[in-house]
């Protein structure tokens, strides 16, 4: 999506350790006319799947979850980072790792509202080393639910999360994909879509 | 809002210690069609105003928050909960307590993303203590933006954080107002609006 990396160009900050801040409009001031737009491509990808729901994560990826899932005319379900592991037996559960922060995440969502009968696109802002999307696709395939696709936003390339799912055959949609970066010039070089 | 009455009558569990549940469409899984009617009732209420911005705190307030902000053709800022109370000179920060958990939060807005020129609607999917709400108008303060007012989808009336709000002359709209509910048998009452 040519429009999200001239806007990433543009606004986005590189920081040394491979981080990018595009906190101007995706996570943390929301530009929801763009959301928009990203809502609607989503929506183009994936026409023609069954899609009946979109699972995300807390706390940014709710944002594009729910105007994607105004486009797909679905429900959204997010994962809740949960406090304790001590989570009774109502919940799925699979614990992600945060590279960001160095810490293992306990992540639940209700069995009330996954089930066999879904066919789920997985949404998230940003794809790096794939732990949450894998995370959320363990808690699909608990539920026995179908994972007809994985879309995000900005997908880090030169990380292996995003390859690894495709080698392992999920259909995953990047709107766009980091190939390289440099926090000294400020350089960003997407890969040819 | 009648429909969002009846949403809550028919989906909404009542647990003891004030507790309503409304995972089904609002804080788990979110029913995007019924988010986008809450969006438009929204903009109807609170039109005229000149609103420039939506501010809200993850996590479950950025769904309706981002509805809504699409009604309103504005951006949405979202306050972050914080690791940390070493947080720099670069962002707005106010403590927040939550009764829900009994603990005290660190929330932060970057300084680049609000300031004089800011006429903020306030956004939350409940409304009980209004330690939230408080907390966001602390945040609006310190950065000399002007509050337009408050938009809320489930307040708890027993509790005293709206009705608190209205006396400080801060415009609270609320989509239902729950006047009392029964744990025991499941009744909740709403206030007439």
């Amino acid at each position: 999506m040519k429009e999200l990396e001239e806007r990433i160009r543009r606004e986005g900050i590189v920081k040394a350790g491979n981080v990018l801040r595009v906190d101007s409009f995706i996570n943390h001031q929301m530009d929801v006319l763009f959301f928009d737009k990203m809502g609607a491509e989503f929506h183009r990808l994936f026409a023609g799947t069954p899609v009946n729901k979109i699972l995300t994560i807390e706390a940014s990826g709710i944002g594009i979850a729910i105007i994607a899932g105004l486009h797909f005319g679905v429900p959204v379900v997010f994962a809740k980072k949960s406090r304790s592991s001590n989570l009774g037996d109502d919940v799925y559960h699979t614990v992600i790792h945060s590279y960001t922060h160095n810490n293992d995440n306990h992540v639940v969502v209700s069995k009330d509202y996954l089930s066999p009968a879904d066919h789920l696109l997985i949404i998230d802002d940003f794809l790096a080393n794939g732990c949450a999307v894998e995370g959320l696709i363990d808690i699909a395939h608990q539920a026995g639910a179908t994972v007809e696709g994985v879309g995000i936003a900005v997908e880090k390339g030169f990380q292996k999360g995003g390859d690894k799912l495709r080698e392992e055959g999920y259909r995953v949609e990047s709107l766009a994909i980091i190939e390289a970066m440099d926090a000294a010039t400020g350089e960003i070089v997407f890969r040819e879509q």
